[in-house]
């Protein structure tokens, strides 16, 4: 029999970043390698992508795969995109996450096989026009890792209630859960477009970078998104109409040029999430407990600021909940030896 | 007594474009140059502004005001912003578009003097956070040309009945009349946001230019954004949210990337529409008769099909309002002759 080391490398590889971790024993972080180039930037070079891919892992990883060849490799993300290294599957709603995913992509690289976490897919629902179908890649696994730890355990029967999880990011996903599985999800762009709007609009021009998070400015933008909360609401205050105020506040001297950043982020995290709150989590939602926050501390504490305005209590999950993810599903694989618990 | 040339040079100057007519009697378009340069490119060179604006006048006019000494030369839009040539006063809600502007922003060139036609200005309410100050630069001169001249008249004591104006555009102007009196507008940036959205975004990605306009890609947009007119849609799409599906549509082969454009054409104008239909146009707007659409055929004919699916009828305004708009204004600031009629 051979004998399989509690040992693996994990990649967190999205569109923007790729980042690397070799974990050790139930998932601790040995070493981590942050600065790895994301799916956009190696793509762009179409004609010899895997070897752009390859080097990356090399770069990144080397040094680990050689000291200790046949160490697993999962990664997880876009890199399994049609625009990443290799196209991996969707897993069809619902899903289980602490399942077994029954296909795994097996990309052959000179440091080993990669394996690329599946993602998730929910069809559109037909005759609905605003039912659109919709995918994840990555947050299946940082959600997998933020699940608590009874929560995979099959002796509890019970009833279950359906929990919400928000992973804000470039496109912020919202999923529902009963326990461990994946009943429903949305995908809303409202980082994207924070970045355009601050990158390239008008709104722009008129701002300057803020030398520290400005809460009050945060907060000034709630108010306006959820001042719009009641059933006629005037003026209609979705985001293409109170993006203008950011303009217009600072050229009548009623907003700092500092500020303009913090408030489009409350004007914009106020309106998904006064939106959510009002048309998608619902009364068994809210009885399953707070929401759960996936992602960094000073976005997560933007979103529980929202939450709280919308009357929704919160809780931030842990920062590092995809390298948990990356390890259990490894487990869960068979890629690595079942930790003694 | 000396006598006015009943002729004038008229400049419509925006953010991205310049277009100078030559007028003739009773505001006939005896010449056009339309590739002038708009303020942004102009305003680049912040050092020499004022030269850069002066050799866009010459370059495009040069010879109608050398052949004419002394033709009055008006300009309306963004020419009159901070970023522009002058910072031109703005009129205060509430304003009657056929009174004579108080201040006009004079400036002089080696051509003669340059009159900067004031834009409009709303307060913000002090206390409510969703309404905000707002402006119109330009709009305000399209807009006096696109009222029926017989709005003009004095004789007509009778009650007028509030009419609304939706002027589309990078920033979309609504506006409310009574008659010729501007009470109200709003500015909602969904040009600016498709823009930026079929650009740079990952939306665009999957995009590919259509050969002709697709409506109906446009109309499948329209359906997803009413779609969410009822009081708990589910899930909430609006655009953040919406914008999406022009993506998982492409991948799951539902919709072909030269369609993409116009379908979130048709999502984003509808969204809007839905949203102002819903919350901003009241019963006595709607007994004001149809709403004015002031765009050019292309983009009134998108607005016009949404307004409809809102069940508003609407109608399309002549394109060169702008043109008759400098002309009514030179004739109100005695630039030119009144015309006898």
């Amino acid at each position: 029999m051979i004998e399989i080391p509690p040992r693996m490398v994990g990649l967190d590889w999205g569109t923007t970043s790729c980042r690397a971790y070799l974990l050790g024993e139930g998932g601790a972080v040995l070493d981590r390698r942050l600065d790895g180039r994301g799916v956009l930037a190696l793509s762009h070079s179409s004609e010899n992508r895997t070897a752009a891919f390859e080097q990356e892992i090399e770069g990144l990883c080397g040094d680990w795969l050689r000291r200790d060849p046949g160490l697993p490799l999962v990664a997880c993300g876009m890199v399994g995109s049609n625009q990443g290294w290799a196209e991996a599957d969707y897993r069809h709603l619902p899903v289980d996450l602490t399942e077994r995913p029954e296909s795994l992509t097996e990309v052959p690289t000179s440091l080993g096989s990669l394996f690329i976490i599946p993602g998730l897919f929910k069809d559109g629902k037909v005759g609905s026009p605003s039912e659109h179908p919709d995918v994840i890649r990555g947050e299946e696994t940082q959600l997998l890792g933020a699940l608590p730890s009874h929560a995979e355990g099959t002796d509890d029967d019970g009833a279950r209630s359906p929990a919400v999880v928000v992973l804000p990011g470039t496109h912020t996903k919202w999923l529902r859960l009963d326990g461990t599985l994946v009943s429903d999800f949305v995908t809303t762009m409202t980082g994207e477009l924070f970045g355009l709007v601050m990158q390239h609009s008008i709104v722009a021009r008129l701002a300057e970078e803020p030398s520290a998070p400005d809460m009050d400015a945060f907060d000034r933008g709630l108010d306006v998104a959820f001042s719009a909360a009641g059933p006629l609401p005037a003026p209609p205050t979705d985001i293409a109409t109170s993006l203008f105020s950011a303009r217009t506040l600072v050229m009548a001297g009623e907003l700092e040029p500092a500020a303009v950043k913090d408030y489009v982020s409350g004007l914009m995290i106020g309106a998904e999430v006064e939106r959510f709150a009002r048309c998608w989590i619902g009364e068994e939602d809210r009885a399953g407990g707070p929401i759960t926050v996936c992602a960094n501390a000073q976005l997560g504490k933007r979103y529980a600021r929202a939450l709280e305005r919308a009357g929704i209590a919160s809780a931030l999950a842990p920062e590092d909940a995809v390298v948990a993810g990356l390890w259990r599903t490894a487990v869960a694989l068979g890629l690595i030896e079942k930790e003694n618990s």
